[in-house]
């Protein structure tokens, strides 16, 4: 195991494993990034241990969600690692970026930009599809091609995204209260006029409901918990993607949750069961 | 159950329970102070459940040790409420009080300064030993005088000293990395000269292992945990509050950690161990 690669930032111990935070070159945002890792007991003895990936949404960065939603004590318990990833590059200098808090800094949506002055840097797509996954797995005991996705708002969107799209590699897939159809919301309709510069179709690749309509389905059960008094529950369309799920045949645990809202104070409330739809995939 | 003398500034459900973020107007501090409250599932059905008081260190706020301990899931299981009050005044508008994280705005240790420009709005030390407490016993749904308090850092120096110092209502008493010794600490002489006025004395009340020196036990069993790559060991000095209990015969379980820092990463990692302590005491 050697982490030339990247740089330790900060390391705490926690839980029996460790917290490492990382910054690194990323080739796909062309810019540097950060990224947390929390490697449990038995991966710091050196044996391979699968990871869950761990999407934070609009406004985040890569401390959010392991600060905010209790995961790092079940990780530990069932010997996951996590990895958090930044939710946009940073320092990427295009117009606009800081403006709104739904578009630029800290709203990557996890997708490539293509309208010309987002493209170059704003790639959050192709570096969790692919840079991200195949660096981690060459520098720490993480296993192969093995691979849980979670993540919350965003994060969600982006999780169900991403596994939909390659089922082969992310075995199991879950999201809190995910911008399920982004493609028909207020903050899609802005990434729709900046990052694709006007084309819709481009959401055919990280839209969850459309995946599923196009038939790009998971062996795997979906998590999804929402929470029904989620201040943004319009933007969310929970209901959209269930029928899309019924549609596909793609299985789906949706629960609606009465009294809970959009922060992280509902997702650290049913986190556990989230690492165990996780452990109990992966291992 | 009123509220009126609290704002209710957020409220979130969370792990079956409620937090609410509260302001009021505080009368020792002569300012509005701001105090979190996590009620569990049976206090919102109107049973009186006792309560921890979780006490933040240098630099944080209200929100810092429910955000990042874990400790509302282990308070929602065990039934018992978590009251977050802040660090210190704010807004007091003394000279000085914004310059050194260790002194001041986020530095209140708990305590109430005698010097004449901080004894007007530092009252800390009667504001948590009398004011809230009475206050949370009138308007929510609490066990009387029957109370629990942890803290981090400055705020187990502050769990200890009030909680040694009426044993009779504090019930139970537990810290992380506490300024164990602050009478000889870096810190704590920044506190004697400023708060204090030079008038080193004053540390009989606040000093955990000046109380327990002195003869203040409690007739429980104080949890320590301790990490051993904490950065600040040489200021929190667990070896003389450990030599003070002995001689007091205050029974002390001090739990050293290799590996662990002072950071939340540590106390999240035995929360749970010291939710459990205060949940057998106070049931």
């Amino acid at each position: 195991m050697s982490d030339t690669a990247f740089t330790v930032v900060e390391r705490h111990a926690c839980c029996g494993g460790e917290l490492r935070f990382l910054s690194h070159q990323s080739c796909e945002l062309g810019l540097p990034a950060r990224v947390n890792l929390f490697l449990p007991e038995k991966a710091l003895a050196g044996e391979a241990v699968p990871a869950i990936y761990v999407l934070a949404g609009l406004t985040c960065n890569q401390d959010t969600f392991l600060i905010k939603s209790n995961a790092v004590r079940y990780a530990a318990r069932h010997g996951l690692a996590l990895i958090a990833p930044d939710t946009s590059p940073r320092g990427a200098g295009v117009a606009g970026e800081d403006d709104a808090y739904y578009l630029g800094t800290g709203a990557g949506y996890y997708l490539d930009a293509t309208a010309p002055s987002w493209a170059q840097h704003y790639r959050m797509g192709s570096y969790l599809r692919k840079e991200l996954p195949s660096l981690m797995e060459e520098y720490f005991p993480l296993c192969r091609q093995k691979r849980g996705i979670m993540g919350h708002s965003m994060g969600g969107m982006g999780a169900l995204a991403i596994g939909l799209s390659a089922p082969q590699t992310w075995t199991t897939i879950s999201a809190f209260a995910p911008i399920a159809t982004p493609s028909q919301s207020d903050w899609g309709q802005a990434v729709t006029q900046n990052y694709f510069g006007g084309d819709v179709a481009e959401w055919a690749k990280y839209d969850p409901s459309l995946l599923l309509k196009a038939g790009k389905t998971h062996p795997g059960t979906l998590l999804v918990d929402q929470g029904m008094q989620d201040e943004f529950l319009e933007k969310l369309r929970p209901d959209l993607l269930e029928n899309a799920a019924k549609e596909a045949g793609q299985s789906l645990t949706l629960r609606r949750h009465e009294g809970y809202d959009h922060s992280y104070w509902f997702v650290q409330s049913f986190i556990q069961d989230h690492i165990q739809h996780h452990a109990a995939g992966l291992q």
